[in-house]
């Protein structure tokens, strides 16, 4: 099977809301997953986008993406903010999501982005086993704060 | 004194550098700042801005800032991400931190985001006393992650 990574379009969008809605499902949270689908693909494909993604074709059909938006540093600049990274379940274990790491590091350099930042759930251990592979480092010392509108 | 709040203009960005700089020298670590400064005036008023700010002014002097991007989150869509809010040493106690949060609150709900999100160092107790008025929930499970380009 042949594996095609490549940017995100529009017509994505469908196949991109069902692996988030997969991951949720696994999670055991998808009624956590409030988003507008049309908002959704406004804010990728619109006039002023704020997400960008990189897709894993197999076959004709998206099972993989990864969305990054831009962080903004006052310390470092522009950096990317990976939102997503996600495989669909039967497709795993296939070198997949080191394949869109590697796109989006690519695409970081080019773009002079200042690095890349991410979270991952601290009892994570297989996401923060692949993460090492980068030599991304880590810090505990934050706690998330969020308020709802 | 007479403290005003407004949105942040172009030619606030001298003052607003100065704040940043101002705490990551309280922070023991000017060093870390590496932003250019022409970018960080081109990334909030170039043609395509990736952040947003309210200053805080008291007898014409930008003495406070709240910066914030937009972070897209695939469950929520569209919010807020409140990267820095900062009021210089001398003024602090005074109420412009509250201040601040009122207006980033009122312009998330004017822009239809779902919510705002931020980070705190999990032994900073007076801002996490300060950020419960805003009945913030806190989670601390996740790890930041990141590389450098």
């Amino acid at each position: 099977m042949e594996i095609q990574i490549r940017e995100a379009r529009e017509t994505d969008c469908d196949a991109m809301m069902e692996l988030v809605k997969e991951l949720a499902l696994y999670e055991k949270a998808p009624e956590q997953v409030t988003v507008n689908f049309d908002h959704f693909v406004q804010s990728g494909f619109g006039a002023n986008p704020v997400w960008w993604a990189f897709v894993a074709e197999a076959d004709g059909k998206v099972i993989a993406m990864a969305l990054y938006y831009i962080r903004y540093s006052t310390w470092k600049g522009q950096r990317m903010y990976l939102e997503d990274i996600l495989v669909t379940e039967s497709m795993r274990g296939k070198g997949i999501g080191g394949m869109l790491m590697e796109a989006l590091i690519k695409e970081g350099k080019a773009k002079q982005f200042t690095g890349m930042m991410w979270q991952v759930l601290d009892w994570n251990e297989p996401a923060i086993h692949f993460y090492k592979k980068y030599n991304a480092r880590f810090d505990g010392e934050w706690l998330n704060a969020g308020i709802e509108f």
